[in-house]
C-alpha cells in the first residue's frame, strides 16, 4: 500500500516515519515538508538515518494524491482542510491528525475560533474501540486527540453501563505534545522539576471528550490537563463518580467486558505507568479503587502513538482491511 | 535559642540544619543520629560542609533536652512518641515533625495501624494560618503533613466561607517526600519521564486534610496523590464543587480576606509552580478559574519546607514568640 | 530458532524479550528466574504485557539447553560460568552478556577480584565491527561491556590507522547501567538535576577497553564514567591526542571507510545523540573537530540495545547464518 | 550600600535580586529592563513575589549611575561595553557579568568576533581565589564566566606547581547557562534524557581558561563542554596530565594549601554533585585520584551562583570593603 505524508518534519510526522519503517505493508512514497524540502529525513529526524532514505519534497496535494493509496495529514489544525478535500477528490483515502474533522462543525467552529470551509464532510472519528466499524467504512477518519483517547478510553465502560455521573479527568502529560516548536512552555527550565497546569478548565479537547462519551451516556465532564517533566505519555487519573456505589469488582468487569477483544486496550493488575506503554500504540488501563461514590481509573497512552500515529496507524489498518496490529505489534519501551 | 534537633540524618534533618544555619535566633546545640554517630554533618549532608561544624551525637533524650529551649523530632511516626513525652517532662518545647499528634488518637491508630501511646497529650495543629494563636501557646505542636499543607491552604477559603460541597484534592508531589531511603518507589528509572498514583483513595494523609478542613465547614473531600519526576514540590490541583456558582472574581476575593496578612501566603497573578517556591516557606496560590459548579484553585509548596522543615521553624518562631519570618524570608530558587 | 534466557528478570533479560518479541526467526522456549518463577512475564514486565504470553520458570541448567538452541545468560559475572559450560556441553550456543568470559584470565580475576573456573574455555568477543569472522564460527560469545562498545567504536579507525598515541575517553551514561536494584546510586534525588562522576580510574571496563584497542595498535588509554540524569544511553566524548596532526576530513575517511559496510554504524553529519539511538542497535558516530594534537570523536548507543541485549541478537543471527539485522532493524526513539 | 542593576529581567538578573535579597549591606535603587519596565520584579520573577516590591524600569544610564554606589551589568557582551564607560565616568564601581572585559582586547575581538570599543579601560578579572587584592582596589571587575570559574579552580594548583603538562577539561552544565530566550537548544524534548556535546573545541570561554591559567604557569589546555539535563550547576572533570607521577596525597596537599583560607572553596572528602553546591556560592572540589600521569580532579560550582551572580556579589563584598562572605553565606539545596 502505497502511504503519503502531508507534514513529516514535525513530531507527529517522525513518529508516522518511525513506526512504519517497520509497517510490511506500507510504502512511503511522499513525504511533505515546505521548510526541509530536499533534505534527507535522517538530517532532519537522525534517529530514522539509515532507516529511510527518502527526502522531504515540497508537492501539491495532486501529486501526494496520484503516488498514494492512502495520506496521512500531519499538519496544524486550520490546514488540515485545505488538503482534506483535494485529496479525497482523487479517490485517496485520508486519514488527518489535526482537530479539523473532530467535532461537530459548529463546536469545532467556537472551539478552535475559525470557520469551518468543509462542513458538509463526513468523516468518522478514528477511536477504533468505539467506531471500529464506521472506520472500516470510512475514507476520511478523524483521528482523536491526545487527552481524548486516553480519558474517552478510561471512562466509556462506566459511562456505556450508566453508572458515571459525574467524571473529573485529571490528566499529566509530556511535552512533546506541544509540538516540536521551542516556546516558554517548552523552555527546559521551566519543565524540569516542576508540573504545570494549563486551560485549566477551557482545553480544546474537553467538546472532543464531551462529544464522544455522550454517545455513550449522560455525564458530567470535566477535564483539566497538567505537563510534566516527560517527553512522552499522557497519564490521565479519572475520579468518576458514580449514581450508586459499586466495588472494584464490579468495575473492573465492566473494562474486562467492553474492552476484551480489544488488542490495543490492556488492564492491567499492577498500577498503569507511562514506560510500559512508551513507543507503543497500547492503552493501559487499572486502578479501579473506589471511596464511597469515587472510583479512580487510571489510563496511560504514549501520546505521540496511541494519542497519535500509531492510533493513525491502526485507522489506515482497519480502513484497507489489513491486520489491526500490523506494524504496531511492539511493546513498550522500559525502563 | 538553643535548638536541638533528634534525627538528623534525614531528609527533614537536612532540611532543618539548612534553614537553621541562617537563623538569627537559633544556635544548634545537639543533633542525633544513631548510624552517624560522630560523623561531621558535612560529611552525611555534603551541602553543610563548611556551613556547619557539628558532628552526629547518639544522645540519651535527656541530654538533648537539658541542652535545649527547644525541640524538632524529626524521625518516624512511632518512633516520635517515644521521645515527646520525655522532652516534654523536662521543660523542652517540642515540634514533632513526625504525623504522631497531628490526628485524634482514634484515627490514629485506625490510620498509622498502632497504637497510640500518649494519648492524653494536648497537641496544636502546627498550621499558623488556621492555628497561629493556640501555637503561640503550645509547648508541644505537631506539625503538618506535606500535602494536608498544600490541600487545606487551597480550600480554606472556600470552605469557610460554606461555598463548597465536594472537593477533589489531585495532587502531584516531588520524590524527596519518600525519603533518604532507596526503593523501587524512588529508583531513578522507576521514575524518570513517568507519574505514580499511589494510594489512590487511602493515603495518610486523607483524614489530616479532613479533620482540619471539617473545623472549617462541611464538605466531602477526596484525595489522590502522585509522584512526578521532581526532587522537591507539591502541586496540588483542587478541583472544588461548590454549592451556588460563583465567579472568579468571587474566589479569588475569599482567599485575599483569608489570607491578607499572613507572611507565607502569595496569591499569584501567573500560575503557581514548584520553581518559584523552591527551598522557600512560601505557598503560592493561584488559578481561580470557574467551570460551571467547579473552581479550579492550584496550590504550590515546598514539600521540605512549607511542608515540613519550613512550617516547624515557623512553628518555633510562633512558640517563642520570635519574628514569624525569622530565618525563613528568602525567595524560592528559580529556575 | 528456540532461544532460552537464563535470567529474566533483569533489565537486560527485559530488552532481550521486548527486542525477540518481533524477531522474525526466534522462538523463546524458557525464561528463568527464581525470584519470579511462576509469574507472567507481563507482570514483572507490564511493557510485555499481552506482547508475550510466558511466565518465569527456575529450571536447571540442562533443561534450559534441552530447549533451546542458543542461550542467553543475562546473569551477574560470577555467575554466568557457573552455567555456560554446561550449556556448551549440550551442543547449545550461548551468548554470554555477563563480564565472565571477555577478559583474558588473568586479568579477568584481577580485575573483578574473583577466580575464574572455566579459564580453558575459548569465548570470542562478541563486537561484530571488530570479530564478525569469529563470531560466525563461535559456540560462545562473550557479548561486550556497555561502555567498552561506545569507546572501542568511537576510537577504532584512528588506532587501527596508527594515528592514535592516547585517548581520554569521558563517558555520559544513564543510570540503568546500575541495574534495577534500587540503590543510594539509583535513589532519584542523587540523580536528578546531577552528575555522578566514579570509578574515575579504575572502571572494570577500562582493561576490556585496553584489550581490543590493543589489538587494533598502540595506544595509551584512559577511561572515566559519569552517570547523567537519563535512563538509557551512553554518550562517549573520545579525545583522542594524535602523533601527528590531521583534518576532520582526514579523520572523516578513516571512519567512513572502517565502517562502510557496518549495518549499525551510523556516521552523521549532525552531533550523536542519545535520543537518536534510544531503543535502537545503532552506534551513532559524528563530531570529529580538531585542535591541535587533539580530535573529539562522539560516539552514542542505547546501552541496553548496541550495549547489551541488541548486541547479544546481532551476535546470534551472525552465529546462526542469519542476517545481521534481523529483528534489529528498527529506528531509535526519538523525541 | 546602593545596588543598580542593568538587565534585570534574565537569569543571571534574577539570580542578583535573590541572593542581594537577604544581603545586609545592599538596597537594590534599581533595576532595568526595557522589555519589561513598569512592571513589578514578582510579576517577572514569580519567585521574588512578596519578596521585593520593586518593579523595573527602562532608565538612562546617568540615572542608574546617579542613585547607585556599585552597579551590575547583567546585559550580554557587545551590550556591556556600552553601559560601563559612563558609569565609571560617574564614580560608581561595576561589576560586569558579561565577557566584554575578561579578556586581553584583542583575543577579545577574535574571540567575540566583534570590536571592542573601550579597549584602553583597565579590568580587573573577578575570581578571588586568583585577584582578591586587585579586585579590593579595582572601580571594575569583569565577572569570570560560568565554565572559567570551575576549570580554573579545579586545576589552579597543579599549574601553579608546574606540575601540570596538558589538561582536558570536560565539563557538564545545566542548561540555565544558555539563559531564558527559548531555542532548540533549551527545548526540554532536546535535553531530557540526553546530553549535549557544543563547541567541542572551540568554546569562546578557552582562551578565558587559558589566559587565567597561564598565569599561573605553563601548561596545554583543551576543554569540552556539554549540556546535561538539569536546569543549574556545572561538573567539570579536568584530566590532568602531569610532568611527573605524584599520589593522590601529594596532589590534595597543593589544593588545600592553595585554598586553606578561602572561604568559599571546599574540598571534600566525597565526590562533588551538583545538589551540595546547587543555589550556593561554594566550589566543591575532590577526587584527586591517580593513575599512570593522569589526575583526575572534580570540581562542582552552580553556574548562576559562583559561576555569575554569586561571585558577582562575592567581588562587590571585596570592593567596598565588606566581609565576603556578606550575603553569600548560605549551604546548598539538597536533595
Amino acid at each position: 500500500m502505497k502511504v503519503g505524508i502531508i507534514g513529516g518534519s514535525g513530531y507527529t510526522g517522525g513518529e508516522l516515519l518511525r513506526l512504519l519503517a517497520n509497517h510490511p505493508n506500507a510504502e512511503i512514497v511522499a513525504v511533505t515538508s515546505r521548510k526541509f524540502k530536499g533534505k534527507s529525513i535522517g538530517v532532519v529526524h537522525p534517529h530514522l538515518s539509515a532507516i529511510s532514505d527518502l527526502s522531504f519534497e515540497d508537492l501539491p496535494t495532486s501529486e501526494v494524491a496520484k503516488r498514494s493509496d492512502v495520506v496521512f495529514t500531519a499538519v496544524p489544525h486550520k490546514a488540515a482542510m485545505g488538503y482534506v478535500p483535494d485529496l479525497l477528490a482523487q479517490n485517496v483515502k485520508v486519514v488527518d491528525l489535526s482537530a479539523d474533522y473532530r467535532l461537530a462543525p459548529a463546536i469545532y467552529e467556537s472551539t478552535y475560533e475559525t470557520t469551518h470551509t468543509d462542513q458538509a464532510r463526513k468523516a468518522t472519528y478514528g477511536l477504533p474501540e468505539l467506531h471500529r466499524a464506521e472506520i472500516k467504512r470510512s475514507d476520511l477518519v478523524a483521528n482523536p486527540g491526545c487527552f481524548p483517547t486516553g480519558a474517552i478510553l478510561a471512562a466509556a465502560p462506566l459511562v456505556k453501563a450508566a453508572k458515571a455521573e459525574r467524571i473529573v479527568f485529571d490528566s499529566k502529560t509530556g511535552i512533546s505534545g506541544a509540538g516540536m516548536m521551542p516556546s516558554d512552555v517548552t523552555h527546559y527550565p521551566n519543565v524540569a522539576e516542576n508540573v504545570a497546569p494549563y486551560e485549566v478548565t477551557t482545553h480544546r479537547h474537553l467538546p472532543e471528550i464531551k462529544q464522544e462519551l455522550a454517545l455513550l451516556g449522560k455525564c458530567k465532564i470535566h477535564f483539566t490537563p497538567h505537563i510534566i517533566p516527560s517527553v512522552r505519555g499522557i497519564l490521565t487519573t479519572a475520579h468518576i463518580f458514580v449514581k450508586e456505589t459499586l466495588t472494584s469488582e464490579d468495575a473492573l468487569e465492566l473494562y474486562e467486558d467492553m474492552y476484551a477483544s480489544e488488542p490495543f486496550m490492556r488492564i492491567l493488575e499492577t498500577m498503569p505507568s507511562l514506560s510500559a506503554v512508551r513507543g507503543s500504540n497500547f492503552c493501559d488501563i487499572g486502578c479501579f479503587d473506589v471511596e464511597g461514590d469515587r472510583v479512580v481509573v487510571i489510563s496511560a497512552i504514549d501520546n505521540m502513538v496511541k494519542g497519535a500515529s500509531g492510533q493513525a496507524i491502526q485507522n489506515m489498518n482497519l480502513m484497507f482491511g489489513l491486520g489491526e496490529k500490523s506494524g504496531l505489534w511492539a511493546p513498550g519501551m522500559a525502563p
